[in-house]
């Protein structure tokens, strides 16, 4: 079985396909609100999917650090308005500070290829 | 490859299977106390380990959040008088605020199915 | 398929094999500074992967806890040092307390075998 790698790097690779299965690095996105950079995220995300073969109707896990967890009403509705009816993956959303003080949210996921 | 989604809602599935594996939402419990919650998810998780073929003996990696790392004893002495002797999954455990104040522990999985 | 599990405890296994997969259990590390201890954390990591039939160009996912996220640099400097070129996992890092207060670093790893 194969290991594919998208956009390696010298610290990480931003996806990487084995098995039937691809991980995405922690998206961040730009923007100034959380919900701005959701949508960005997100986008970023269907982007990768694609590069991978996969999309958002086969997510698996999601994992999603909100640096504000008063900002999870905001961060789900553009998550809600991006996600395929019934086709929503397993998730976990938690407070963390993220890499840089600009960054919101950070989502990582994993899908089906 | 099918994915199967169990409890899929508008914002997530509350477990998923594909390709011999389960990943479960972060869930978390009922109870005032960390050891109270920390058995009210057990009791989720096993419920949603059997709908998706699996059980507690196939775990594979559990991730733990807790709000206050002061409660990782707490947790632990009801995770570990659930978990099968010699069964334990890979395991990180760290602190993070969750999602609503009232949950001290939110704990995610993935099985083997 | 099988699962295979390397120093399984009471609480937790280090490693876990299963359908071409390696779970690392979350990894700690000893030392005073964030540098000693990520370079002890991703000792342990390949001496886990050697065990599991696996190595660090096999990466497929690392997520990292930093106590202190003024510490990115220095972890990343560990990190990039250990890491082969072009080879690195889908990666996540983001704040959270430890399970113990001398650990300013913790790393989760998952791996194809």
């Amino acid at each position: 079985m194969n290991i594919q790698r998208f956009d390696p790097g010298a610290r990480m690779s931003q996806a990487v396909t084995y098995n039937g299965f691809v991980f995405l690095a922690g998206q961040v996105g730009e923007g100034s609100s959380v919900a701005e950079q959701t949508a960005d995220i997100l986008a970023s995300v269907d982007a990768l999917l694609a590069r991978a073969g996969s999309d958002k109707t086969k997510l698996l896990s999601a994992t999603i650090w909100l640096t504000d967890m008063s900002t999870f009403g905001e961060m789900n509705a553009a998550w809600e308005a991006w996600l395929p009816a019934g086709q929503g993956p397993a998730r976990a959303t938690v407070e963390s500070r993220l890499a840089a003080p600009q960054y919101k949210v950070e989502i990582g996921i994993i899908a089906a290829v």
